[in-house]
């Protein structure tokens, strides 16, 4: 095993951060690795918006659902999906603008999640400590008005960044078995099933023993994601792709 | 510049491969990194597809428009954006099913495109190539009857992985004053656009000389991405989600 795979084996979340601030030289590497990243036809339909501005956190905290790790952590990345950028830049070149689609929002969103988790690495590498936040896509209205995003820009992925204050415990994985096939897709025979989450359940229920649910299973659907809540965010999200020109 | 960074900055996409096989330990390894990726409430709503096999690669060529990367590396993968398993393991758990919806096909689909990007890393680091390839995408219809994917399961990105046996020269990148944001989104005004584009534009010009189009922004809209495949992937896809039951 070399050191990257072993970097990335290595990952958790991190919520608790140091006060230590981030250097522009710091953040710029970061940055210039999320670049790097592959991108279709290399067009790089993404934006990365820095958070450091304290008033700026606190606008977005409600969005983010008043975590933390927003508040705590230096620095706060948005990725969104931009074909605003090139949209004036096929403009000035006298260009059709063929990307009011919905394939255009998702080859800006692959984009933007392949230079986040680039960065995620490459701030790793630095000793720093993310966690993602899933509240960017969820609360991507109130986001795109708080951060000014004009046409054709999304937010889709975001995470806090900074030095961390706690190393928690690597959170288990489903066995690859659970997760690869072969040539064809086989649809999990139910008596698998159980032994392809045997290790989750088991850490999930100390995870969550508190909440007072009997199953890891209700956990998830009773406490941490509602079919209100996912009805509502993907009704906010289908509106505003439209709004933003992304849903043709 | 610590190794990390340095292998990231120093990605190109390999689209020519030795016919060297990949043993099932190193593709093991690889996998296994892609499962630490993060993932929405550790859901790990996503599997991976390993196409070896001659004959699965040839259903598969006209798909991936018959580019010729499918055929030359010994793996292709597939990543989907899946809550099939999560659906069934809900099912013996008596929990309710959450997950018909956008959202969940968006949350599905982040965390099978970290997961790759964390594939394509570690193979990277491994010494080996990778290209993704966008007609995953673009063909979801098509790939989810050739790779039989049921319910809840959509194809969501892919590359091919093998040893190279080319090293192109790295593509050039956006500056990253064109695209980062500090604290608000600020749309570029037109005279920067052009200083932004500058470099890729003059990259582009001669990948793209022998087309005998103008610029690179009319390559873009005239020859590469025509409105009409657009809106014909978007309505493709959007079709696959409803069959697939993801657009409540």
């Amino acid at each position: 095993m070399n050191t990257v795979i072993e970097q990335l084996k290595s990952h958790r979340s991190v919520r608790k951060y140091k006060e230590k601030t981030i250097s522009s030289e710091v953040l710029d590497q970061i940055l210039e690795a999320a670049t790097m990243a592959s991108s279709s036809g290399n067009m790089q339909a993404y934006s990365i918006i820095v958070t450091e501005d304290e008033k700026m956190k606190e606008k977005m905290f409600k969005a983010h659902f008043e975590q933390s790790m927003l508040m705590e952590a230096p620095v706060f990345l948005t990725f969104c999906a931009d074909f605003n950028r090139m949209r004036r830049w096929l403009k000035i070149r006298d260009a059709a603008n063929n990307f009011d689609n919905f394939m255009s929002f998702m080859i800006g969103s692959i984009d933007a999640i392949l230079a986040s988790q680039n960065a995620a690495i490459a701030a790793e590498s630095l000793g720093l400590g993310i966690c993602y936040m899933g509240t960017t896509l969820a609360s991507s209205t109130e986001l795109s008005e708080i951060l000014e995003l004009p046409e054709n820009v999304i937010p889709v992925v975001g995470f806090s960044l900074g030095y961390p204050d706690e190393l928690p415990e690597k959170r288990k994985r489903l066995p690859i078995e659970g997760i690869i096939h072969k040539e064809k897709y086989q649809q999990y025979p139910f008596y698998e099933i159980a032994k392809i989450y045997e290790e989750k359940e088991r850490e999930g229920m100390k995870r969550y023993q508190d909440v007072g649910i009997e199953n890891l299973a209700k956990v998830y659907t009773e406490y941490k994601y509602t079919e209100e809540s996912h009805i509502k965010y993907s009704k906010d999200l289908l509106g505003l792709l439209e709004k933003q020109r992304f849903l043709n």
